[in-house]
């Protein structure tokens, strides 16, 4: 009886996570965060969900059918799991959905907030469709804005690094407007998607009404308070005069996550199998949704881990405004209420090892794939660090946080007749450790104080190997985040906080993931290996501002010397 | 009967052609340098012939009765093989031996001519055996004695480039004194194994009378007629006393390989089934007799692309003393008696492939190397030049012309996630071709006029991509020596006019040259890929003059950049 009355009391939340090639649900007891169950959803349509153009290798887009029919079938299958998991489970208890995304991801939408691609006359039109974050088609509009905002309003550039991105919304959207006109004249307004899809829940999409994300406004739209919004019109009408003319169809407020962005509609309700009218949270970006699931607080960076990586940071608003240069994004309360929240990140991680395993590593390692990466990681393992000789960048999809450049590659050095692929994956994985120092001791610089890392993500629960080399080359213990699932918790932690005190029992975010959020495991650095990092990241740090700086000046001569020397002493320590 | 007395005045010479993994014989028609029959002995010994230290890849040595059993199997081979090709062939007609070698490839020797590894003391010692071109295990002593000469005996360097190399004779006898002084103190004297292999078929291998090549002696132990031989005493002194008293073990004379080192003695006569007493000429390494048996003249270069590639060139001595900076050698009658020799090359160009083919490229390639090597180039050959964005500098095994330096190391700038191996391929091939380029612009530079291209070795014969690229990139027609063995064919040619003007009709080795050698194929630049390469080129010497050079002073901040353009440009032109 007594039991009965505790389980009829439970509470779940429902979190729901938009990848770039799958979608996922996951259910979380709200009263510790306990994943109850989980279902993925992977996109059918283009290759894994993206729509490619052979002609132009910079366009990635992705069909919003995709999420709509994910978001239905992996619901579903998460409650069936759940009931499955725990026979009292009753989908009755779900109290709140919350919603994270890829982003900047935007769309054209019509008045009545449809996306254009959903209307016959621009069925197959790539253009029609959702921008996806990688796309980098725009990066001609990117430097355009950049240039205009330098000279008419550097304070735009000042929350978002110095440079604006061709991933982000604007260069999209103008793009849009250069390369396929008629689009961008049938687009009555333009949606990210962490916007159209809690909307769509809400039964509520037509431009005017939906609620917009501060998180995705902030970061890649210039949205900001001190400036009453999104950029000003005269701004827009430099670049473009319908550019000007398209803000009066856009928004002039938005909002974060713990508030809702509406009630769950009967259409939706019953599509899911959920209780109509519960809360559905303002929706934001994965890393920043991902970051709370980890517990980012003051102080403590996350960093999640994936194909590319997202940075995340909150710092307290009392200490004034902050302007970190080359940071891709400083906005207020778009990681949690109150704070700033930064944003950086670098553009490949997951996906230069991905490159190297599928294009460059023979089956001798292995057949598959992942027994690619289990041989390459036994074999890199054995070695010291130095003892390959070799130090790569990091730049092979670009610089996205320091440089903010996309039109950097990939760069390896120290190869000889003797260099064996475990020894070029190992000097990958350390170049994106070096990566993600230089992206910290940049923060540091401008006293934002970094006690702690929580690392989140495919990386960091599936691969010791990197965490362990990630201590060792930052000197720091790297902390691995209970879930391996942090964007969809952190999203189920929104909505349990957007239904309110009085249904979830929390006030605010910080209470719900003291409750919700973890850690299962540290990496202590190894000081020994910290110390020869710390010489390999003077050669990391010379190459990268050789080549990505403009006013660099020094001497490379005696950088595949030193690497041949570093070499020559690890490897006679190991035969000694 | 008029048939009859024609065959029966036919006149035959052996070639012997001693390689890094096999060694070759190749009887010749001295008539028309018609190539009757060949053979190919693999070393038995080693890791293809060559014995490697695991805890020190610099090392590679070699065992010489690898020669001894290799020289005997494949001559014989070679005859059979004659006779059943042409049965009026017959062994007695063989008027003659020319021998090449690898080099420099010292090996110390006691005073009885006898190699020490052949003594039981020394049977497995590394450092008694042959040490191979290829062994940089002495760099420490190239430095000390380009340091030492610099300031003493700056004179000595102005032949070789510059830079002492550690694949030379001094620095590895010093390196022995050094690493293994008893192998050092037991050796009486030191021989190159061009100047043994002819003394063991002469029957006279005590160090005092047999002969030496002039090609190893000026290119790798700074002889020279202006200070009457080897370096003085005072400066061996220098490096160390020993190597002073050493010099009274060595030689005072060396010689041109139109002259006979001796004659065929009745041991190897019966062993190898020819006539005793045939001219045995002085030996040579195998590039410079490989650039006259393809026809190395005044103004025609002669570039022999294999593992790694050699470049030789002869210049008239009338225009004076020739001193050409980061050029291998100039050498007097190391080529052609009466010219100056000049050497140049890479220290890594066939090697680079391989180690790609075989370390880097999977098995959607191909499962054996050679499908690999075929599929990479078909897929390679269908882009365009700059498609691929990439640059590399070809230095995998250091940089043996123009900056003369082991301790350099390979690059490869430019690769994204789409990066394919076919792509890098590519890179690989132009970064041998841009260093080939670097090459004949230094020659030219100091007033030696290069107005042909005859390309030998395997990959000339071998690879017409490769060859397509190499005559877009230089701009330049590519011809292609008609023997595929052009350094047996030089070294039977040697054979034929040292057996002098009675015997084989030449009286020196222009006149030979006419009647013997010949080109088979030509590669003709394609104007509108040269123009493209012109630029691509830019980036190379731009990272070949910032990573290998010790004042310069620039900016990389274009380069991914602008290689980025390039490929935009050149994709966009493919799919237009």
């Amino acid at each position: 009886m007594l039991l009965k009355m505790r389980i009829q009391t439970k509470k779940y939340s429902l979190g729901l996570d938009f990848g770039t090639n799958s979608c996922r649900a996951l259910i979380v007891d709200i009263s510790d965060g306990r994943e109850l169950a989980t279902s993925v959803f992977p996109y059918p349509s283009g290759s894994d969900g993206v729509f490619i153009d052979k002609k132009e290798p910079n366009i990635a887009r992705q069909h919003p059918k995709d999420y709509l029919i994910g978001m239905e079938k992996c619901v579903k299958t998460a409650l069936k799991k759940a009931q499955k998991n725990e026979p009292e489970f009753d989908p009755e208890q779900v109290i709140g959905i919350g919603v994270d995304t890829t982003g900047s991801s935007p769309m054209p939408i019509n008045a009545k907030g449809i996306p254009l691609c959903f209307l016959p006359e621009f069925e197959q039109d790539l253009n029609a469709m959702v921008w996806l974050w990688k796309d980098h088609s725009s990066h001609q509009e990117a430097k355009e804005i950049t240039e205009i905002a330098r000279e008419m309003r550097p304070q735009y550039l000042e929350k978002i690094g110095g440079v604006y991105s061709s991933e982000w919304f604007w260069s999209k959207v103008f793009h849009c407007k250069n390369a396929a006109p008629n689009v961008f004249e049938s687009a009555h307004s333009w949606v990210e998607i962490c916007d159209y899809l809690p909307a769509v829940l809400t039964g509520e999409t037509r431009p005017g009404h939906l609620k917009r994300s501060i998180c995705a406004a902030g970061h890649k739209a210039m949205y900001c308070e001190e400036w009453d919004g999104l950029p000003d019109k005269e701004f827009l009408r430099k670049l473009d005069p319908e550019m000007a003319k398209l803000k009066d169809r856009l928004y002039d407020r938005a909002q974060a996550s713990d508030k809702p962005a509406g009630y769950l509609c009967l259409e939706w309700a019953e599509k899911l199998g959920l209780k109509k009218g519960i809360a559905v949270a303002v929706g934001a970006f994965d890393a920043h949704m991902g970051g709370v699931g980890a517990g980012v607080k003051e102080q403590t960076l996350v960093k999640i881990l994936g194909t590319s990586t997202c940075d995340i940071l909150i710092h307290s608003k009392e200490k004034g405004p902050l302007n970190i240069p080359g940071v891709c994004g400083i906005v207020d309360s778009s990681v949690i209420p109150g704070y700033y929240g930064i944003e950086a990140g670098q553009s490949a991680v997951g996906d230069i090892f991905l490159w190297f395993v599928e294009k460059l590593t023979p089956e001798k390692y292995g057949k598959t794939a992942p027994e690619k990466f289990k041989n390459l990681e036994k074999e890199a393992s054995k070695q010291r660090p130095g003892e390959h000789g070799l130090v790569a960048l990091d730049w092979n999809n670009g610089n996205r946080t320091i440089l903010v450049d996309v039109r950097l590659s990939g760069l390896l050095v120290g190869q000889t007749l003797h260099t064996e692929p475990h020894e070029i994956y190992r000097a990958l994985i350390e170049a994106t450790a070096f990566g993600a120092l230089t992206i910290i001791n940049r923060i540091q610089k401008y006293d934002v104080s970094i006690k702690d890392i929580i690392n989140c993500g495919g990386l960091a629960a599936r691969n010791p190997f990197l965490m362990q080399i990630y201590a060792d080359i930052l000197g720091r213990p790297m902390k691995v985040s209970r879930s391996d699932q942090s964007p969809a918790l952190g999203a189920a932690l929104f909505g349990a906080v957007a239904a309110g005190k009085n249904t979830s029992g929390y006030l605010n975010v910080e209470q719900a993931q003291k409750k919700m959020t973890g850690i299962k495991k540290i990496f202590h650095p190894d000081p020994d290996n910290h110390k020869v990092y710390q010489e390999l990241y003077q050669f990391y740090r010379k190459l990268h501002h050789a080549f990505g700086t403009l006013n660099w000046t020094g001497s490379l001569f005696d950088v595949m010397k030193d690497l041949i020397d570093l070499r020559e002493i690890q490897r006679k320590e190991i035969h000694a």
